[in-house]
């Protein structure tokens, strides 16, 4: 049986408080940097690597790390979570988003099925519907084929199969991977659906509907925009839109749709990437097998998060290092920096994931803890942020650790050589350059050219954004979260920080509002 | 003559750490929160207005910050930028970003010409311009009519008329205001050219490249790939291709451009939206009338922010209240949080202003601060937001202070009625639930879904979204960013902090590295 116990009364954690810390910038200097920076890295799956040569750690810390991850139990928690226990204690909820794309224990039997065989088979009922939308034998009234899906959903059916859609976009493209192209409507805000609508052929479109519960208000409210906007084309709306829904939700049976694919309440929207909800679209828009491979590169790094040695687990490792710069080191934010524009909206993503999982401030049985637990994570493209907010990272007054993702190849090999080097060369030597400029900075009499340098930062490294990376990446980030979570002894698995919003948005909408809720609904005219 | 000081060492600061608190819990709590709501707000131009009764200020407290604005002499500072002087000490420059739009004071002269008269006639040749090309008199070697126009550029070259585009580009097809599709190319990831030239008919397409010194490498390596597209369609580059650059530039007089328009040194990248640099694709996208509403909202605004009375000034007052929660509260981010799905990219594009300008930690004169700088700044729009990262702002660890946006109307107009309310009522009563919400919390039993409130948020409401709402939108957070930067006593207007990462970068591209670089360098294969 694990234990689980706050991070502040782990012996192991008040020992690292009390090791001595490490300058980056000594650390990464001279060759004994190079020897680091060549020595400090995790294989992970799919041939990308995790290096840490540029975190303020070294092997006394990392010591310390490996015995807090042995303290707190992190392997035997994962085992209990992928063996399907009841991690999710506030919902009272397994958590078995990892099943969807392997089996890393015991059979999981819940609601008297076995979920992996359940998962499975709503991965193949997807690519049945899938190919048959490809070969045209699905296809609108006209006998037409489909050329757009568009997905109907907010926050963990939006953020995540649109950032892994941006991502292989081109790399589809460029591979002859591409079926359909996909849009996204998701905000409440009437001009977004609009805009989408307004932007495709909806003769042509086909909708994904994705509401676990089959009650979230946007979701629903934007399927009203699209059923008037195919009625006043002429289509029939059943006809061109799919559900992905709980089996007991009111849309699992409805007649309204073509087929309905299913989730389960064991999978959290920020996690749901790998279940029908980024699987339907995914599938449509890359054919199933591409998604097969997302899958399979997901379910090789899940295997290295259940390593019990920290030096063989980047997710792990990762988590711990992140847990020392934020209780240990006190730096409040992570910015996550990928030089690629296809990751243009996985910061987004895992912005979502992280503060949602783990921004809270009561452990697993609901008592306040006394430490802070999930930082602010935000990001944009290299090189885009280094004409951007860098500056700040650079020489603000406060220390932000980095996670730089890069890849020596592009997704489409289309480049041109200017000044003796590629695009892609270029955008290689700036991330190199970023890492040793964070690290090392500079001196210069000029206080106002003077880099302090010490800004921690770490770097997964790849040969291309395909879908076995993209997958691989999602899980180290989903299971460093978990263990982060682990550590914090905080359930990352709901999110009551999001209902009383809710509620308020309700009352506001039924006028029953009173002192300074009312002031501010009547100042935007409700 | 004005007097630059730490902040730390004025009176009106130190006497502001002294003040009690304010609970915003029980300031926005029953009638008095009603009242407060109600009264605890500034007219901005263009019908907006900034509340701030959600924040922790009280008529004491904003007693202090009006004594702190008047010490840190935030007005007469104002004064010497907008006439002239050179409050860019590190490079040795005027600051005339505000010229562009209108004239507060004096004469500006520089370099020999009137700086007024300089932008106004770049204004009226983009127009002359803009209208050939909507009329057809400029069009491509068949003679038909340009429909797209792509921006060339990276940094404020692009985040910032890039947000502008996509806040007006629903309006514009609403209003009939939409003349070509604007298209923006940034990375120097070859991957993004490639899918922007794959989405576009080069040979209806106009380029505009956006340097002021000629020499971005990022850009000019774009330029290649464009013109290189240009030639394999069989068009002449020269002919698809307009320059923003200084009138030094090498871009500047050459035959390789239909046109060139300029900008010059005293405008700042991340402060040129409304010189030529978002001029000139604004200017084709919508049609220099749109433009211009737009700089004229944005010199309503700066009128208001000439105000020496913090109180009628919500440029100052916002500037005011932030440092009052960077450095008294030592609050460490500021969440931008727009329910407005066209504001997707104006988060990025005020990350980059805002960080890019105060993150720095050396004061006007080079010597080291002993106080926190500029905020990291980061956000996504609502409802989005509330399904993603909310759960943090409401639950976590850290108060992070939040700026919401909202208007009473959509942009289309068009819009659906569901359980008894519109979509835009639905976005209107969400922002508003999220104030209450955030502030006042809500208690239970249950510590899991107990939420203690006291989280400050302000918000700038409007009537709708358009051009002359978007400038006077973009002007406040400009000016808020400047007052900012005279109350920290620090430069915002230079950005040595993006110097080291480019020279380290030409080192890995001249093979001139050694230690860690040549590591990372050879593990990207660069």
């Amino acid at each position: 049986m694990v234990s689980w116990n706050n991070l502040d009364t782990l012996n192991s954690f008040k020992e690292l408080n009390r090791l001595g810390k490490v300058s980056v910038k000594e650390a990464l200097s001279g060759e004994a940097g190079a020897k680091r920076a060549k020595e400090y890295c995790v294989p992970m799956a799919c041939g990308l690597t995790y290096n840490y040569a540029a975190k303020a750690v070294d092997d006394v810390i990392l010591k310390g790390l490996a015995a807090l991850a042995d303290e707190a139990m992190l392997s035997d928690k994962f085992k209990e979570l992928y063996n399907g226990a009841v991690i999710n204690t506030g919902e009272k909820r397994l958590v078995l988003h990892q099943l969807t794309r392997g089996q890393l224990g015991d059979d999981v039997i819940a609601d008297g099925v076995n979920k992996r065989d359940f998962y499975v088979g709503q991965q193949k009922k997807i690519a049945e519907f899938a190919k048959k939308v490809h070969d045209g034998s699905i296809a609108n009234a006209a006998g037409e084929k489909f050329t757009t899906v568009v997905q109907i959903g907010i926050g963990g059916s939006d953020l995540g199969p649109r950032a892994i859609y941006l991502a292989l976009e081109n790399w589809a493209k460029a591979t002859g991977n591409f079926k359909l192209e996909a849009k996204f409507i998701s905000n409440v805000d009437p001009d977004d659906a609009v805009a989408v609508l307004k932007s495709i052929d909806v003769s042509r479109s086909l909708f994904v509907l994705v509401s676990k519960s089959g009650t979230t208000l946007e979701t629903l409210t934007n399927e009203s925009f699209v059923k008037d906007a195919l009625k006043k084309a002429g289509v029939d709306p059943s006809k061109h839109m799919i559900a992905v829904t709980s089996e007991t939700s009111p849309l699992a049976k409805s007649s309204d749709y073509l087929a309905a694919f299913f989730m389960d309440d064991y999978i959290g929207g920020r996690f749901s990437s790998c279940s029908a909800v980024g699987g339907a679209i995914l599938s449509l828009a890359f054919g199933p097998d591409v998604f097969a491979q997302f899958l399979e590169g997901a379910a090789e790094e899940d295997k290295l998060a259940a390593c019990s040695d920290p030096l063989k687990n980047p997710a792990m490792l990762d988590a711990l290092i992140g847990v020392y710069e934020r209780n240990v080191l006190s730096y409040d934010c992570t910015a996550v920096l990928p030089y690629s524009q296809a990751l243009s909206r996985f910061p987004a993503h895992l912005q979502q994931a992280d503060m949602e999982s783990n921004g809270k401030s009561v452990n697993r049985f609901g008592e306040p803890v006394g430490y802070k637990t999930g930082p602010v994570i935000f990001g944009e493209p290299g090189t885009n942020g280094q004409h951007s907010f860098y500056q700040l990272l650079h020489q603000g007054t406060d220390i932000i650790p980095l996670q730089f993702i890069g890849f020596k190849n592009s997704q489409t090999g289309v480049d041109v050589d200017i000044q003796g080097s590629t695009s892609q060369q270029k955008l290689c030597a700036n991330v190199a350059a970023q890492i040793v400029a964070f690290a090392c900075g500079k001196d210069d009499e000029n206080n106002n050219k003077k880099f302090d340098g010490n800004r921690p930062s770490s770097i997964i490294t790849g040969d291309k954004l395909t879908p076995a990376a993209m997958g691989a990446l999602l899980s180290h980030f989903e299971n460093k979260i978990m263990f982060q979570g682990f550590l914090w002894n905080v359930n990352s698995f709901d999110q009551e920080g999001v209902q009383l919003g809710k509620v308020l948005a309700k009352k506001v909408l039924a006028h029953e509002t009173e002192g300074a809720l009312k002031v501010f609904s009547d100042m935007l005219d409700i």
